[in-house]
């Protein structure tokens, strides 16, 4: 899929892409184009892509990718058929080389595309409130009610029967059907991923979105963000209470109900069916199986397996931690 | 007192509940009119009310409501003046029929009665901020501030001498004097209430309200939820810091301190003078007695009687706590 | 520095302060002009100070304030050129003396100086999103971005290049250069600071403001409070992630990354490069060293020294934690 929100500023030069590196005697021919940046997994011929842990070996042997952002120690593991481009550190190398294909996935600057909405063609067919503005190219399907002083930016695209409250927030997302996001959410901006340096942090880009599929609620005050290289993602009738916060490239799985203040933290992979208590705290990186519940409060920071039920910070099995604390 | 925030679409026969409920062959006069649905305590003649669990026998033993939905072990806890309705799922049944009297009460779609201050008959009266919008049949005493970009939707009543910061929502609530709700508060929309079902949950009515008493302040960024069946109250005099949740159905007594970030699950009653430090969590149903005190970060997740100091998760006795983890 | 943001409405005769505090009989001229209010650090000749606790002896013993609301049993700490005015409460009466000089700084009342941007001398120099408000006097950098119904109140200086997001509140804060506020913060609301009193609670005044130095970033809703008697600070290249909350007289230092939902009590310091994960909470009047990581979900009830790392509630060394809780 093309994605709508963030236009690829390629194809660029080898050259230009070892310049802004301040790579120099390279022995790759540096004339050749390069269309985009991604994974290992999906990049393609002429795409340059990136591999900085042996947890990726796999993906590595078989990239499709014609150059790669490696090290001297990993590039044994790709194809003769992907160039490598051996940097000091993989991953600010693929933030620099993200950022010069895709420049505005950096900053969240406002959308000044936007216009209020009887300068729009949805007057007649949506019901808004009063100063909601809508950015260039947003799409709506049938029956959809936009509450007061919301914003839509640019390109995000909203189903049928979708209900999103006042003073919200949405960017860089697509919106399935029967969808309500209540008052006060900020949906779609960037995770808070960047590369720490003292005086000026480096900000990395984020090219992923945000996807809500049909029938999910997002309770008030919640924030969403999108993913960096993918997408984060709120699995179909999967329901958020108020004040909950989602990281950056987060996928939570189907039917699972998540109560007040839970935080999720970046690229956590959360399964169907998962119950989670009001406050609890989720670690980055983690696998979280289908049926799991997690009690309230708890602080989860080891994967749970699937129909587990835990309890505690560091959340353990429910019988053990209410037996451990009489 | 009348519900001046949900409009009753009643009285409807008992034909028309028991095809609702696709029940049929029951052994009463389905031509009788039901007025309105309550709960055991305060339903009464020619209303309709629900019993699902024994602990709610006493209450069911005096019911004055003419019709109950129960199920086939309970309904003989009922006195001969009240007819039960025996189905499946007492609960799910309950909010059917609440739905069908209450059909606003699900949804909290955006007002769209609100106009600009100057339309209003208080431009003179109150002192607005910019863009605030007020929906029809709103209150206000004398002497009020309310904020830049807030929305104050229609029937809310509000005091005197009460200000409303900017940015906030308030629906479905009753504030009484002298209370300062500070910026980008969400008060009055429905609770976390549903019931969940494979690809599509069932959310139930929300037909109680939110009452502010006298004296009063609310944190920026809170969320306060109405209540279901009965009303979110928080007493006199009681102080929320920032970014605090109060779920549907809790209760707060008067003289309460409670700092940031704490949230309150629903139903939960909370008595007089209690301090609930930053971050705390209290579960569900449950009873806090007066004069608790509870440490930041605690998780309660039981009942605390008058005057206890209480810490960790799960929250004990202080002291006690303090002493295993030296 | 002249505080740009509470007007002194001094000078007043020694007698005036006496009557609002309902003291008769000193023996000291009650012609005497009383200029200002400050800390006993601070304070110069013709101004009145507060001393209420032997923990700042040597602040008192130095003091160059003319007078001091203090005790029976502290006033012989105090130097000759400083005549001490003994009350019951000293920080009641602290507080009555502040809201004496400083009457607006007790209530967050909406800025009713603001007008529409294109009203403004910015228009043509700052991108405005829609509907922004800007107070009187307000001063800008150059290139910068102010977001969509957002409100910068009056006094607010904000550096070159910074961006504050859309649904912002911002006063009573001085940001410096490269900042980037993002979307539904509330930036410089009085602290959740008061006098418990049955039936009314007495609030003191916050003179103190925010300030926010070079390269930080301040995630989605989040709150940062302005001080009492001395300022907010959050130190140069500091990230915060979203739903943070900062509470009042908070210090933080350079360097330092505070994941989403962290909650930081009153008065509490902290160093450079710390981390802070995600849901963290660390109570009020606290010091927390340089190079400090606080894993997520933690609750610091104690200072903690420079180079540790800790975990757990209350926080311990994170070896002991994992330990003790595998």
């Amino acid at each position: 899929m093309q994605n709508p929100f963030f236009k690829n500023k390629g194809p660029f030069k080898v050259s230009d892409i070892l310049n802004i590196l301040n790579l120099k005697n390279i022995s790759i021919d540096t004339d050749q184009i390069i269309t985009d940046i991604r994974d290992l997994f999906t990049s393609k011929t002429n795409e340059i892509t990136f591999f900085h842990s042996k947890k990726y070996k796999n993906f590595a042997n078989n990239t499709k990718g014609s150059f790669c952002l490696t090290t001297e120690k990993l590039k044994h593991e790709l194809p003769k058929s992907c160039n490598p481009i051996i940097v000091n550190n993989v991953l600010v190398s693929t933030s620099i080389v993200t950022a010069k294909f895709y420049p505005d996935s950096i900053n969240d600057n406002f959308d000044d595309t936007v216009t209020e909405t009887n300068a729009t063609e949805f007057k007649d067919k949506i019901k808004f409130g009063k100063n909601v503005l809508i950015g260039e190219n947003v799409k709506f399907g049938n029956n959809c009610l936009i509450g007061h002083n919301t914003i839509i930016e640019k390109n995000v695209s909203i189903g049928n029967n979708c209900s999103v409250g006042s003073n919200c927030i949405v960017r860089n997302c697509i919106i399935k059907d029967n969808v309500k996001i209540l008052d006060n959410c900020v949906i779609g901006k960037h995770g808070f991923g960047f590369f720490p340096e003292k005086r000026k942090n480096l900000r990395y880009p984020h090219i992923g979105i945000v996807i809500i599929e049909d029938n999910c609620e997002i309770g008030c005050g919640s924030t969403i963000d999108r993913g960096s290289m993918s997408n984060t993602i709120i699995g179909k009738n999967t329901f958020l209470d108020n004040q909950i916060h989602i990281a950056h490239n987060v996928k939570i799985g189907e039917n699972s109900i998540i109560a007040g203040q839970v935080g999720i933290a970046g690229s956590t992979i959360i399964g169907n069916n998962v119950k989670i208590g009001g406050q609890a705290g989720i670690s980055g990186h983690l696998q979280i199986g289908n049926n799991v519940e997690i009690a309230g409060g708890s602080g989860v920071i080891r994967d749970i397996a699937d129909n587990s039920k835990v309890m505690g910070y560091p959340a353990k099995y429910i019988r053990e931690f209410l037996k451990e604390n009489k």
